[in-house]
Formats: C-alpha cells, sequence, structure tokens
C-alpha cells in the first residue's frame, strides 16, 4: 500500500517540533512540545507520543498511512537509532531513542543527526534534488555537515562520519573549541566563532572605529556583527570576512576529499547571505586544486527555514525499512 | 556464463604491467610494455593489445572467459575511462584510454586511478576484505588515495574525488607542492617529502651528526633516510617521526570526515614499517575527536608488492557491466 505521509521529528536542546510531511515536502500538521521540561526521557516521549496522536487524530490520518517517522536530534547515530552523550540535552548517556518511541507509537523510526537530516531534507526537497555528490554544512552554534556520496548519506563505520566542524584549520596557537581541542573549523566559522572573532578584533585594533565598541564586550553575538555589518561597518564587514576565508580554506580540503557537485550552506549563519559567501567563494576557489577550480556550486539551502529541521527529519521518515 | 578470470593493466611511467587474474586473486599469467617506447597512444594500444592476445593464447584463456579488464593510471578518470593531463605519461591532453582499449581488444574495459585501484585490489583480495569503509593511502613519489564507503568507491561528480595528498597541512610558510599550491600533504609525506625534509634538517641543523651528512645533499632519497634510521641515526629516525607525524594530523582530519575502520598504507614508503607507522598511530590518536579515538584501524596493505598494482585493476575488471 502506498504511504503517502512522513513524520518529522527535531529534537532540539529547547523545543522538540514535529510535522506530517507530504511526498512535496508540504507540512500538512505541526506541533511542538519543551524537550527540556522532563527529566526522564520516558516522560518526555510519553509527551511526544500523545502530541503524535493528537496531530494524527487532527488530520485525519492514521498509523497506516505513514511510511516512517524521522528523527533529527543532536549526536544522533543513525546505526544505533540512540542519542549518545549529546551535551545540550538533559537525559545523559545512550537513550535509545529511536526503539523507545517505536514502541509508543508503533509506526518505524529512524533517527540521525541534526545535520545529517539537513542533508536528507535538501536532496529530497531542497537545493540538492536531483544530485548525488554534495555537502550540507550547518552554521549555527556549531559547524555541522551532512556529506552525500553517490546519492547515500556517509555514516561511516560507526555511524559518526560527517565532523567537518571538527577539522583542523590552525595548527598553531589555535582557538580552544568546545570538543576540548585547539585550531578547528568550529572555533573560527560558527556563529560563537564570529562573535569571538569580534571580541579578538575589539582587542587587537584599539584603535578602529567600529560601532561594535557600543555593546559590551561579553554580550556581542554573530546578529550584531551581521546588523553592524549591514549598516556599513568596516571591521564587522573584516570579521565575516575572516570567517568566510576560512570557510573556503576548509571546503578546498573537503573538495579534494569527495568532490562533491555542490556544497550548501543551511543554518543561522547562512542568512549573511553575500556577506559570507563571498569571502567563501573567493577563498575556496583560490586554494582548490586546478582539477576542481570552477566547478563546485556554492548554495544556500532552500528548505524555509522554521520548517527546514522537521522536513529534513521527515525525509528520513521516507527512508524507513 | 560464469567468467572466470579478470585482466588488470597497471599504467606507469616506466612500465605497463598486465596479468590474467582468477577470483582468489592469483595471477596465472602476466606481462609488460614499456609504457614510454611510444609517442602514439595508437602505437601503445595496438602492442599493449598483442601482448594481452599471446599471454591469453599462452594460457589458453578465451574472451569468452575474461569478465572484464580493469585499468588503473595516473590521472584516470572512472566516469570517462580517460586518462587526463597526466604530467608523467608522454600523451597529452585527454586521451580515452578505456574506450580504444576496448575497441583493439573487445573486452569491455574500465579505467580509474592507481590509488583507487589499490583501494579495490584491497578490498577485493587484501588487507579491507570484508570491509565497507576504508581509506587506502598511497606513499610513493606521491600521496594518492582511494577513499571506500558503504562499500563503494568515491569517485565524486566528476570523477576526480579522493586527492587527499592535496589537502593542506600547513597554511603558513608550507612547501610548495608538485600541484602548484603550497603546504600540501604530498610536499611533506611523500617518498619526495621525506628526502626534502631530510636536506631541510641537514641545513637547519648545522651542528648535528649525521650519516646522512655522507651523501650529496641533491640525491639524497628516502632509500637512504630508511637505511640510516634502520642503523640508529637519530636524525634519519626523526625525519621519519616528522613525516608521520603529519600523516597522523591528517589522518585524523580523514576520520572526521568518513569515519572509516581502517586506514591502510601502500606503496614505497609504507616499507619503513614501525619508523612510519608508529609516529602515525601517535599522532593520529593524539588529534582524534574523543569519539573516534581508540577505533580506527591503521593496516599495512596485504597485496604483495610486486602484483599490487596489477590485483588491483584486476579487481576493477570484476566490477565491469
Amino acid at each position: 500500500m502506498d504511504r503517502p505521509y512522513a513524520i518529522g521529528i527535531d529534537v532540539g536542546g529547547t523545543n522538540t517540533v514535529v510535522g506530517i510531511v507530504d511526498k512535496r515536502g508540504q507540512i500538512i500538521r505541526s506541533g511542538s512540545i519543551k524537550t527540556a521540561r522532563h527529566a526522564e526521557v520516558g516522560d518526555y516521549l510519553d509527551e511526544l507520543t500523545d502530541l503524535l496522536k493528537l496531530i494524527m487524530d487532527d488530520a485525519s490520518i492514521g498509523k497506516d498511512q505513514i511510511k516512517g517517522i524521522g528523527v533529527g536530534a543532536p549526536n544522533g547515530n543513525y546505526f544505533s537509532g540512540s542519542i549518545e552523550f549529546a551535551p545540550n540535552l538533559r537525559w545523559k548517556g545512550v537513550i535509545p531513542f529511536a526503539k523507545l518511541l517505536e514502541e509508543r507509537i508503533g509506526i518505524p523510526v529512524a533517527l540521525t543527526n541534526d545535520a545529517n537530516a539537513a542533508a536528507i531534507g535538501e536532496m529530497t526537497y531542497g537545493a540538492a534534488r536531483g544530485m548525488k555528490d554534495f555537502i550540507v554544512i550547518t552554521l549555527g552554534t556549531g559547524v555541522g555537515s551532512g556529506i552525500v556520496v553517490n546519492g547515500q548519506l556517509v555514516y561511516g563505520h560507526d555511524g559518526f562520519a560527517g565532523e567537518l566542524g571538527h577539522v583542523i584549520m590552525r595548527r598553531n596557537n589555535g582557538r580552544l573549541c568546545g570538543c576540548g581541542r585547539t585550531g578547528c573549523l568550529e572555533a573560527y566559522s560558527s556563529a560563537t566563532g564570529v562573535a569571538r572573532t569580534a571580541r579578538e578584533y575589539l582587542e587587537l585594533k584599539p584603535e578602529t572605529q567600529t560601532q561594535l565598541r557600543s555593546i559590551p564586550t561579553e554580550d556581542i553575538t554573530s546578529k550584531d556583527v551581521f546588523d553592524a555589518a549591514m549598516s556599513g561597518d568596516k571591521m564587522a564587514q573584516d570579521i565575516f570576512k575572516f570567517t568566510g576565508e576560512i570557510l573556503g580554506e576548509a571546503f578546498a580540503d573537503f573538495v579534494s576529499f569527495s568532490s562533491p557537485e555542490a556544497i550548501i550552506l543551511f543554518g543561522g549563519l547562512a542568512k549573511a547571505g553575500d556577506l559570507i559567501m563571498k569571502p567563501i567563494h573567493e577563498s575556496m576557489e583560490r586554494n582548490l586544486l586546478a582539477i576542481f577550480k570552477n566547478k563546485v556550486k556554492l548554495l544556500f539551502s532552500e528548505l524555509k527555514e522554521s520548517d527546514a529541521a522537521v522536513l529534513g527529519a521527515s525525509a528520513l521518515g521516507w527512508e524507513v525499512k
């Protein structure tokens, strides 16, 4: 029987958003609960299951019309269906999330991390439709990635492939990264990396005039830097240039690895548009091996931002076996 | 009909070696011609075709018993079956090698680059039997790579994926690489890289005693450094340590990309054994993201060196469609 719907679940540190999605990527019904409300994952999953039943009833959609449920979650492992040691969630250790949810709802569940879900979402409904080789880079609080090779997501031997936020970009005197090492791409090119660069520039260039000095240094966010850059502030523009240049250097190495048709930017920092894309593009082309020059498309995500995470997760729902 | 044999052809800058191989990886018959003897690729292919017919006749093996011919060639592109702008071959531009050979011999031909052929060889007959995710690093005059993800070779969008010798390891003041850029892995960790390191050390450490000073500086090869290290020369041992450390740093980044079960060393420099493996292993583990530590096997190729290139190419022959 043809099952016309999939369910997507985006597990965030704050909210969990769910949606019933049709084959064209339209969200038929959606809803959300607070992720952090329950100390016990069982209580959380009970509330989540109630919500799913509610919106299915509301849309008059039965279990037998749902192909599968896809979950995007931090530190989600596709092979085990578990969330493993996620620093931003209350539940510690290894949570067999897919199994626990499937037992409650009676619909098959597949789970992966947020960035992999984004990549499947782009391939199913977004900028990567028809592509077999591409990389999605998520630029948010951290830097994540979903890599597709030959039409398949790269999970690797253990399900943890695609940690491109943690390739080393500065081997000497690199910034401390949240992972405990130094010099990672994420320490420079995430939203928090942009704010760190701003603080560094303010300290290193005390004589440069910039409207960023009107904000208490420790409170500066990437949004402040974006606003300043858009209003013509030179230092703020230089901060995006620096951020984009490091991303471009990293992208050139990624291309040497999997030679993708496109690299797609996804997430909050991608909203900076040309401010970040232009330096990325220039830096990537300057750093590419000759055989790859002028071949790799740099694109923005085509998933509507508010829906992107749920759509990405739902795309995994179509693939559930 | 079951076809019990494949043919492997290794096109090197000096010699072209061919072999008829059975399903267990036994080379039944082999032969070779000089690659550089003919200025015209057509003349070369005529001689190659004659050789193939000769050894097939000699072994009483008919065309209908050969599943396919696999070719490993510098700058070989799997998608086009062409050798494209190979700097070490006499034939310039784009050579539709697979098509030209297939027309002459009447057996289907597939072609890829040397490192990809090595990876397929390890998967079919060698250290990667039963593995679905691994990387082969070839350490010879240059540094090449063949990447396998989910049991499939990574060719990328254009057939040129897997140029891991050209990821940038030193972004400031890096060594000039043959590719025209600076700081590439290949400039440090190839056989020529080892010789360059030796020259650098000799110049930078004029007071250090080493038997390498008995060789004219410009003539030093990686073999000289190996021999000195094996006889206990401290500087020579340090040169291998330096080489292995950079490889380990690079491997840690590769693991973040595709999370392989193993990384397999192939080619001349791999003969240095523990001299290179030990520093690679220490450096890789030190540089790995926590989730990958103590998980990735470092292995040497299990293909007999003299046969490895032909076996690798023949493995592609089994996959010809």
